[in-house]
C-alpha cells in the first residue's frame, strides 16, 4: 500500500477533474495561518474556509486591527495567487468567547451567533472588515458570511463593507474593496430564498454541518438523535441542488465546506448535484482528488436521476455502493491505512 | 364598542366563510379537557390541535391507558360529530417531563423530542395510541405526529399504530383503525420532502413557531434573536405555500396550528397560500372568523402576486397594511378592548 499512498499524494498535486475532463477545484479548511502549509502539501488548490474564530478565542480581548491583518497577510502570502476564503467571525454557542457576556442561551445554536452577532456590534465587525479589505491588496481573497438568514444581513454587511473602504480610502490606507463577497448557505431559509440573496452576492458556500441540523432539527453534537443526522436524506439532497441550480441560473458558483465534502464517497453527487467547488480538511484533499477523477460525467445524470427519485437516506447510500463501489472500497481501503 | 363586541360574538358562531362563500374551518387549541367548553362558546368548528402533554406532567410516573382514554374521551364527547386532532406526545426542551432522566441536552429544540423521543420508548408511545385508537371509536378522531422529519419515522408510527390496533382486536377492545392520520409540518426537510410525505399521510398541519424557529435557526424564546423572528418572512411564506401546493396536488388538505393561524391580519395570506383550515388559541377564533368574512376571493389572486414578489419581510408587512388596512384597524382595535 504504500506505493499506492505515495501515488495518492504525487496525484494529488495535479489538478482534480474528472475521466472526462471537467476541472474541479479542490480547495483547504484552515483555522490557523500555520495550517496552510498543510493545504498546499496535499495538493490543496487554495482556502475554501480560513475560519477566524481563533484569534477571538485565544485572547482576554478582542484582537486589534493590525493582529487580525497579520494573520490574514500571513496566509495569503504564502497562497499566492490561488483563492483564500476568509469568512468573517462565526462565534456561537460551542465557540463561546469567554469575554462575551449575556451569552446564557436555552438553545445556542438557534441564538445569537455569527453574521447576527457582528451586526449587533458593528465595530467590532468593522475591525475585522477593516483587516480583510487591507489584507485582500495583497492576493486573491473572497469574503464569506456566515448565517444568513435572510436579505437584510447581506445589505446591512455591504453598508459596513462600504463604510470601512471608504475610511481606509480616506486615511490613505492601502486595502481593495473589489473582492468576490459570498454568503454560507447553512440556515433553510438561505436556501428556499436563494433567488433573492443571489441577487446581491459573487458566490454561495453551502456549510453542510448547520444545513444538515437546522434542515432536519438534529444538534450534531447531541448523541441522542446522532441516527437521524443523515447528510444523504432527500431533503438534503434537494436543497443542494436547488442552491446549485438558483446559482447557475444567477450567475454565481456555488462552493461546499462542510464535512460532506471531504467526504471521497460522496465526491459523485456532489458533483452531480453541481456543486462548482469543494473544501476540506487539508488531509482528506488527496482522496477527493482521487475519487473526482475515478467520475465520468457521462455516467453522472442517468446516475442522478436515480439518486434523486430515492425516498430515503438508506436507499441513496445503497445505490451509492452499487454504482460507485469499486471507488468507495478502495477509497476506504486507503482511509484506513 | 359592546354592540361591536357582541356582534362578533354572534357572528363566531357562524361558518367563517369569505365574501364570495368559500368556507374555512375555524378550530382551537386545547391543552386540557376542559378547555372544550371555551373552543365551543368561541365559536371553534373542531379540535385543530389538542395537545396532549399536560397527561404526562402533572404526574410522577408515565400516565397508564385508561387515564388517557378518559381525557380524550372527555373531549370527543362534548364534541360530538365535530373534528379532535389529536397530538401525540411532543415533549422537548422547555417542556421536560422530570422523571425522564438523561435529558440534559446542548441545545434541547435539535434534541430528542417529540416523535424521536416516542420512537425510542415504543411501549409509552404505543400506550398513547391504543388509548387514542379507543377513544376514536366514540367520536371525530384524528391522529396528528410531531416533529416528523422524513419518512421513516412515518412507517414506523404506522407500524405502531397496526400493532396498537392488532392488540386491541385480539383483546376485543372497542376501537377504530381507521382514522385520518396527520403529521406536523414544522422541521424544514418536511417542507422540502413534503410530496414524499403526502404519500403516506391524510393530512398536513403547518406548525408554524417551529417552522420559523428551524427555518430561521431562530429560537423564538431568546430575545437576543427575537427580532429575526418573522412569520413573514419570504421563505416562510414560500414553505407554506410549496406545502400547499403540494398537498393540493396530491389530494390531501393542509391545517395550520402555530401562533401565525391566530393573527386576523394575516388571515388574507394564509388563505391565499392555500391553507384549509386553521386552529388557534379559542379567545382569538371571533376575530379570525371576522377577517375571513371580509376577504373576497377575488381580490388574493392579485394580492398574493404582489405578497410573493416581495424579497423582505417588512415589504410583506406593508403590502399587507396597505390592503388589508382596514380590516386590520377594525380587528386590532376590538382586540385592544
Ligand atoms: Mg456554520
Ligand atoms: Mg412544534
Amino acid at each position: 500500500y504504500d506505493i499506492q499512498k505515495a501515488m495518492v499524494a504525487r496525484r494529488s498535486h495535479l489538478p482534480a477533474q474528472t475521466r472526462d475532463g471537467s476541472r474541479i477545484s479542490v480547495m483547504g479548511n484552515i483555522e490557523l495561518p500555520e495550517e496552510v502549509v498543510s493545504v498546499l502539501d496535499h495538493g490543496g488548490d487554495g482556502i475554501g474556509l480560513y475560519r477566524t474564530e481563533f484569534q477571538y478565542l485565544s485572547r482576554p480581548d478582542f484582537p486589534g486591527e493590525d493582529m487580525l491583518f497579520d494573520n490574514y497577510k500571513d496566509v495569503i502570502d504564502v497562497m499566492g495567487t490561488r483563492p483564500v476564503t476568509i469568512r468573517t467571525l462565526d462565534i456561537n454557542g460551542d465557540k463561546a468567547v469567554n469575554y462575551i457576556r449575556d451569552s446564557h442561551e436555552l438553545n445556542p445554536a438557534l441564538g445569537l451567533r455569527a453574521i447576527r452577532y457582528c451586526l449587533q456590534k458593528p465595530e467590532i465587525f468593522k475591525t475585522q472588515l477593516r483587516a480583510i479589505l487591507r489584507a485582500a491588496a495583497f492576493g486573491n481573497v473572497r469574503i464569506l458570511i456566515p448565517m444568513i438568514s435572510g436579505i437584510e444581513e447581506v445589505d446591512q454587511t455591504i453598508r459596513l463593507l462600504d463604510e470601512a473602504a471608504r475610511c481606509l480610502e480616506q486615511q490613505g490606507v492601502a486595502h481593495k474593496r473589489d473582492i468576490p463577497l459570498g454568503i454560507m448557505i447553512e440556515v433553510p431559509s438561505a436556501v428556499v430564498a436563494a433567488d433573492i440573496l443571489a441577487e446581491k452576492v459573487d458566490f454561495f458556500s453551502i456549510g453542510t454541518n448547520d444545513l444538515i441540523q437546522y434542515t432536519l432539527a438534529i444538534d450534531r453534537g447531541n448523541r441522542h438523535v446522532a441516527h437521524l443526522h443523515q447528510p444523504l436524506h432527500p431533503a438534503i439532497l434537494r436543497m443542494i441542488k436547488r442552491t446549485c441550480d438558483v446559482a447557475r441560473e444567477k450567475g454565481i458558483p456555488t462552493y461546499m465546506c462542510g464535512e460532506m465534502a471531504a467526504e471521497p464517497l460522496y465526491a459523485p453527487i456532489l458533483l452531480g448535484l453541481g456543486v462548482d467547488e469543494l473544501s476540506m480538511n487539508p488531509q482528506a484533499i488527496p482522496l477527493v482528488k482521487d475519487a473526482i477523477r475515478s467520475i465520468d460525467s457521462k455516467d453522472i445524470d442517468d446516475f442522478m436521476n436515480a439518486v434523486m427519485g430515492m425516498t430515503t437516506p438508506d436507499a441513496v447510500e445503497a445505490l451509492l455502493a452499487e454504482t460507485y463501489g469499486a471507488v468507495v472500497n478502495k477509497i476506504e481501503h486507503l482511509k484506513q491505512e
